[in-house]
């Protein structure tokens, strides 16, 4: 692994803490917001993403982080540890250290490899598809690492391939450009990954986020429990993910719907492969539209799943998104029959699981329907969470049985 | 299954709400608070636990409920439905429903049947042990009923022993004596349980709540998949639950803490059982001191479980009982290895996740400990919560992978 000048941490530039985001530092919080810091000559001075010594008012060092001075989120931290080098040993070091976490909880090479901060690199998101990998990054600081991040992707997973899925919205907040490649060999179409025994498609270029949703892989295999000989109805399929492993389960007929065909075509590919195509409808369709034209038609399940994307994608969306999954659930509801259940999911950010739990219940209210929560859970353990960052627990995930 | 005339739902003496009282319930809430309904003639009348017809101002029916005027919690919603009497006949009908969704979830008949509220049983908790039941009984209104509800689940469940566990102190709120007795068929000793495909003993007339905590087995699973190959340090290890299925899962060794000799007997009898006895140490003490002589003599393990009872016991305890679990993990996260991991629970009804996450982190910060979050969870799904009552889902576990 090459070390490059850019990584000498014995001469990066200091930037002095106020005394607010000294404290918050102090608790182990890996940010600092951009009015915690001296925007002094020294802060001006540093590139975006540049490292940087955080040091408190007295110069006292305190942590080694990138720094931006345009977003809110002014420096994450790297490490509290003056003697260590922000460079590819350092890197490969934390990919090494969350590769132990993934081959131990998840056992087969298809999993969140990299979780941001969580594990200990701000901002970058790394899903494995054996030896396939996505590479997103969203902050300044990683932009400017990623030759050693990919050196030291090598170094640890040596994978054949690397995609840069540079294309989240958040890029901007940091002032970067979007883009998609692939960075190292070659794609020929969809990748094939394995999820709880079955087996999918993922389009690592062209499919929304990184390619496959990973996080739900345990809320997967415990909606196919409730599966068995029940018509399912699976909103928001993408490639199939619940659809394939409900019909694995013993699901009579199972009901994918996307207003995506890509996806449907990636779901009815996994449903062949796993030999249950006979058993799944694969249905392009608007999820409230289609919700509505069921539920007048009379359609009742034993398992309904809407596990939709983010309704809610800013803070000052928090209001209006919100009120689209009580109206999500007060149109599913109807649809489950007595005694089936029904998985509700948001992996809105600003979302949390209170505000979530209480639009889920206001929608049973609106469907005239009661039950019992029988499981709330978030995301797969290769999504974890820093323990400053609780909000970063972004997958919520209420799975109900009605009356 | 014999009809009793105080099933009557003709006469029931009727109960006006207060217009926020009839918020509440129009919410689909399953109580209503003292301060909620007209104190008059008619509520003063009413024996502690009758059953009455909730009625809106304009003496419209809105649900029939337990009351009793003395506790804050005066009614308990058992139906909103006018025509259905509350009989055994009734109480069969949501015991089979319980039973249904158990049968599905936990597959062998060793779990939480009814879990109050969430169950549609106010102030019920029965726990099933193959043909022996604890039945615990936490309300004046099911008090009275208690002899149907032994009909109903004579008639459902048809249990060679049914053992009465009164013994709770949330019965004082509704001025009821505590009481354990067996009241049909006999204990010889404790009973055998099986939990994750291991067999366990429960002591269900002098053993802590209801003889075993069925609410922690799925996160006793998720444990042992951490355990392989580790030194485990269970503390609170009460009957062996998490100790047992360490051992199972490969552990290298498992030390048990608990206070309890009775408990730790329970436990050695499990690891008997199992075969694992000879990997299993069983040591009796208090598990702060004990901890805090591990720390200072060096040890270490990879795997930590502090899952102690509840240290908030009540509202004004909760600041002092909080700092209980920062201090807990505070006192735990040392002996974790580099790599290793922790998992930490709280039973307390009155703490929400949100603040014993903080206190989990806090615990961290003392101990200088840095690691992510894998795992947030709860009860398993036999311990079903309203969604009205979010408050209700006391269990909170988190588990931890430490640097």
């Amino acid at each position: 692994m090459k070390q490059t000048s850019r990584n000498a941490f014995v001469d990066l530039p200091t930037i002095t803490l106020k005394p607010h985001g000294q404290k918050r530092l102090g608790r182990d919080h890996p940010w600092v917001y951009s009015n915690e810091v001296e925007m002094d000559a020294a802060a001006k001075e540093v590139p975006p993403g540049g490292l940087v010594r955080l040091c408190d008012a007295h110069g006292r060092y305190q942590a080694t982080a990138f720094f931006n001075r345009h977003p809110l989120i002014a420096a994450r931290v790297l490490t509290r540890d003056e003697s260590v080098a922000i460079d590819t040993a350092f890197l490969a070091a934390r990919l090494t250290r969350a590769l132990a976490i993934r081959d131990r909880l998840v056992g087969v090479p298809y999993y969140r490899l990299i979780h941001a901060e969580a594990d200990g690199l701000p901002g970058v998101v790394i899903d494995r598809f054996g030896d396939a990998l996505t590479l997103q990054v969203n902050t300044a600081g990683m932009e400017a690492l990623t030759p050693q991040l990919i050196d030291a992707l090598n170094a640890v997973v040596a994978p054949r391939t690397i995609v840069l899925r540079n294309d989240s919205a958040v890029r901007s907040l940091e002032q970067l450009e979007e883009c998609v490649a692939v960075v190292q060999g070659r794609l020929d179409g969809p990748v094939t990954l394995e999820e709880n025994g079955a087996r999918f498609f993922a389009d690592l270029e062209g499919g929304q986020k990184t390619g496959w949703f990973y996080d739900q892989r345990d809320n997967r295999a415990w909606a196919a429990r409730l599966a068995k000989a029940a018509r399912v109805l699976d909103c928001y399929a993408f490639a199939g993910g619940f659809t394939v492993q409900a019909a694995l389960a013993g699901a009579k007929e199972v009901t994918a719907l996307d207003r995506s065909q890509g996806a449907l075509d990636l779901a009815a590919q996994a449903a062949e492969a796993n030999d249950v195509a006979g058993r799944c409808r694969f249905v392009r369709a608007e999820v409230f539209q289609e919700l509505q034209r069921q539920s007048e038609a009379g359609e009742r399940y034993g398992l309904v799943i809407v596990d939709p994307p983010a309704f809610v994608k800013s803070k000052k969306d928090l209001a209006q998104g919100l009120k689209g999954y009580r109206k999500m659930v007060r149109l599913a509801a109807p649809l489950v029959a007595e005694g089936g259940f029904l998985l509700a999911a948001s992996c809105s950010h600003h979302a949390d699981l209170a505000s979530f739990a209480d639009q889920v219940k206001r929608g049973l209210q609106d469907a005239g329907r009661e039950g019992r929560i029988l499981r709330t859970s978030g995301a797969a353990p290769d999504h974890p969470v820093h323990p400053a960052l609780p909000e970063s627990s972004y997958l919520k995930v209420q799975i109900l049985a009605l009356d």
